[in-house]
């Protein structure tokens, strides 16, 4: 990449206009994420994450963005000695790279992974979690970092979902992104079918079914192999979706709420096929 | 109420500079809350369920904000219908009373219940959530939605808590809000006492706790009356807060995430105790 001689003089901080920025920046869109097959992960947290899976040869990390603050320094180092390029920038510079309102001053470029959905259910995981036309970045960061704690072997991204890569979906998912295998295909047909033929039952959470998932559980349905398909915030699964499942599943309500939202429905559901496949 | 001729004129609908909306708008503090002994509830569902309160006698609707949006003609005849009085007002008022980035255009003036945690328990639920240094608004309302669809008989908020009537947190709950006692103390030893002498078991949700909630599941100890305590988004629950609880349960963490969100947490903790409760 051809580079301005101010970009790259040592001391000397590159500011937002600089051409190295100005092209990270283009990453912060989902085009330009595509194009560049790169993505940003902003903040300590995922940083350190990211620099992890560099380490452990999961996940490549190009260069990493940080502005002079001493707090940063351990990360700055890793890199180093990681191979990773590290480029001291401006407040204003590390600002114009981040999706949040505090932006923490440390952005590492990654390698966007382009895992399948057949790829990622390879390891035949136990239990995986299926996002169908889930539109909050916010939302779809929090299911990945359910999914990984509940101890799914994936999340798949169908049809219309937000992208996993979204700044704030990186930030929700605190570092989850970075610990199972995640995959996209807007072919919500195609995804099913990738959980079918890798054994896994598929289940959607839907608040009108007619079971629940206490009777499942009594039943020994939930320590089966489990595909959760999860469907948008404001309408669920459509019917055509639903068509092409094993079950649906609803969450018991015990009081007067009419639903639960999307995160916490989702964290329900996978900690309640958790809970029986460790039984 | 002094009022200007202005305000009152039939067909013409107040503006943001209105005496009336004026001092509605003062409620979007929480000095002002507990000055004026009201909270505003925003957004259809939310009125819905406020009217419906009022009907029920549980709660008292002083007034209603709509625009002309022929959407919320029902909402303004059944306010008519309860004796609510229904005042018209412009988009740009409606927004001066929203905390929302798209104002929904309708707003309820309702009563501040004054809930204190000992009157919040008198009907002896089985299960609480407690609420102790929660610092984001949109993070208690989905604990206060969550803890209704799991059938808690009362959300306690203790200590620096945020307010449970702070608009986003009205919002986040979905009407949650007005199914369940809602009590506040700043004295978190007073509303842990409340719970004991209520005969419910102290839980705390505690990351680092030694034993999991599978475990306390098998041990039956789920099925017992209790209160869920949950700490705040950052720091989680303090020493001399743990040292007043019967004991603290991590929910397990099968994959490699650090820890769950506040939410998503209180989700799986609330809903393991309703399914011991329900068995």
């Amino acid at each position: 990449m051809a580079e301005s001689t101010s970009d790259s003089r040592p001391g000397t901080p590159l500011t937002e206009r600089s051409s190295r920025v100005a092209v990270a920046r283009k990453l912060t869109r989902r085009a330009g994420r595509e194009k560049a097959g790169a993505f940003l992960a902003e903040g300590a947290q995922a940083v350190g994450e990211a620099l992890t899976a560099h380490a452990d040869d999961r996940l490549r990390v190009r260069e990493l963005f940080v502005t002079e603050q001493p707090r940063h320094a351990e990360l700055a180092e890793r890199a180093v000695l990681a191979g990773v390029p590290v480029r001291e920038v401006t407040d204003k510079a590390a600002a114009s790279l981040s999706e949040t309102v505090t932006p923490q001053g440390v952005v590492a470029v990654c390698d966007l992974p382009r895992t399948d959905p057949v790829a990622a259910l390879a390891h035949r995981p136990k239990l995986v979690a299926v996002l169908v036309g889930i539109a909050d970045p916010g939302n779809a960061g929090t299911v990945v970092r359910v999914s990984d704690a509940a101890g799914a072997g994936a999340v798949l991204f169908a049809g219309d979902t937000v992208d996993a890569y979204n700044g704030k979906a990186v930030r929700a998912s605190t570092g989850s992104l970075f610990h199972l295998p995640i995959a996209r295909d807007r072919d919500v047909s195609a995804v099913l079918a990738a959980c079918r033929d890798a054994g896994l039952r598929l289940v959607g959470a839907d608040g009108h079914a007619a079971g629940d998932l206490d009777t499942a559980d009594r039943a020994g349905e939930l320590a089966e192999p489990t595909a959760w398909v999860f469907g948008s915030e404001a309408h669920g699964l459509r019917d055509e979706v639903k068509a092409q499942l094993d079950t649906t599943l609803r969450v018991p309500l015990h009081g007067q709420a009419e639903s639960l939202n999307l995160a916490t429905a989702a964290a329900v559901c996978l900690y309640a096929s958790a809970r029986a496949q460790h039984r």
